[in-house]
């Protein structure tokens, strides 16, 4: 059993609300990540996958497909989007970093070219992140 | 002579657009970055005072006192905020990393609090920076 | 289950020697970290919870409240302090890296404000670092 | 128990393929990868060591010693080296990450001074890392 | 003025030797980076551009065309190749960090898309690297 | 003309006080770092040399004689030290940053290889660093 990560970078805006909470309890649970006008990160994803080594290849997983698939289902609808209305698989839900990990699981853990999804990090600034492993 | 550099941070979103452009054009020369719903950053600013060295202290600038003036004259009006909207010292101008590192040198040029202002630098992403040092 | 991080830091002085023991046997096991009048480190600090995402916030901790404990129940005795002398929590324990975060756990481990704390990293450069669970 | 960390560096060079394969299928598989002359990398190698803490020491493991462990059994041999000619340990297999991660792994396992071996982590780039704990 | 930099990254293979002179002085300047079967880095890249800001765009350069500049004259020669054999302009030098620098100079400095090459800065490793511009 | 730069690391304590003031103006200008029994750092050190590239080795400098001379008359001194009472070339100074600076300028200067010292850069936490290339 090896565990192969490939990492990338999005860099998008958010906003911290809940549309079921008044402006005052929005500002007292979200603070300054409920600025109306929004804010963004620099956000570093690292996607795990898990697997045996293919004694024909030395691979796990062959990195170049794994990057076209995160790129493909993930980057390409976060890069340069705003994560409260662009993204359609976080339509309805509060663009947190344990959300949007939560939504990046979704797109890929079908979609991993071999071996199977491990883990998903993602690091919202240098100082936060999250790792979500499919656990319920 | 010596150059005493302090680094800072903050999360902003931004859009790249020039209002007296219509759209065709605006995403012609922005691309990804002209998306209407905006994305974001997060930004690291280093500011580099010159001075000569006290000899009573051994500093050139204290430390804490320049880490105060950054705070409260650029981060403060920055970190968790649109710098399309949010942000006095950017109003009428594009949000790129050269005008907001202007911005940032108009901000602090008066305020260091010993030696003088050298430079500012803005990295946008790990990829992208700009340096600026107040030269015309 | 979503496992969430947070990175602080402080700079401390230490020195490394067993009192039990004569100076020759301290300079043996411990080498350059028995310098008499101490060293010291920049040392990262990496807290990491483990919970439930609630959905009302998307959060699994508030880092907000996450941070004002770590800050008021660790950095704010470590930081800029000597580990030696300076620290309720390390006080009679010789302050390698292993020691210093089993004590940090311990001044967290009842005070998380969500969730339940699952682990602390320890860097003490960037090529040391240790990792506990609480696991005995 | 306490898991303690130790990184190390090295540079070399290698090539993927399969020298029972052609040179269509070799480019096919491995790509850039491929190139007759080779390419290079520096690696970052992180050792980690598993065990109780000594109560006299504070240590799982003495670094002094398993660096120079790491350093005689893997670095000395690695680097400013070719992976695919000049080392003992990676004769006869394609020296991928995963497959320099499990040879790694078997010059170490048995030489792990205190405590116990529980993982590789091996970086190939920034963007791509293995991990091996010697699970079959 | 403004200096605007982007930071791109290659891996490749060297050998350091000079052709003119025999094995013993290869061995004695160029010590383990003479390794006969080559080594390899992850070099980083930085390339500087000085100029005006456009009032129109905030930008003094369009980093997008900046970027296909740089992949396109100097990333596409180098990465992942052997930089002794691989690469037209480097042929007939020895691949130093200074003599990369100056290659990577010289395919640029006709080429930038807006303001003027200023600097061309090129890690080989996190511990060396190297600046040109352009001055004799 | 190239610039050549080597970074090194060194982990030291130091207290930042003035002899010739009380504790109360001590405590007033230098602030937690006055802390009696001292607090401590990992420094990176980043020596540059300006030069010509040799034509029969690409070098500007050897860096690894230049690394030699690096350890020698600096690391050796500083490294596990307190840079109050341990170091021969700060004796008698405040050692902030910028005074540490001067001194590794002062060791190295005349011992440099081949080329010149151009700069001494100097960092004492991610956040704070200091330049200084000899002039007055």
């Amino acid at each position: 059993m090896m565990y192969v990560t490939r990492r990338e970078h999005f860099s998008s805006a958010h906003r911290l609300f809940n549309p079921e909470w008044n402006d005052e309890r929005n500002v007292e649970v979200f603070g300054k990540c409920n600025n109306p006008a929004g804010h963004g990160h620099n956000y570093y994803l690292e996607v795990t996958v898990a697997g045996e080594v293919d004694p024909e290849t030395g691979y796990v997983v062959d990195l170049k497909q794994l990057k076209e698939v995160i790129i493909h289902r993930v980057i390409a609808k976060v890069d340069h989007k705003n994560l409260n209305v662009d993204v359609d698989f976080l339509r309805g839900c509060i663009p947190t970093a344990e959300n949007i990990a939560i939504g990046i699981w979704g797109e890929l853990v079908e979609h991993i070219p071999q071996g199977r999804l491990h883990q998903v990090r993602l690091y919202e600034t240098e100082k936060n992140f999250v790792d979500y492993r499919g656990e319920s």
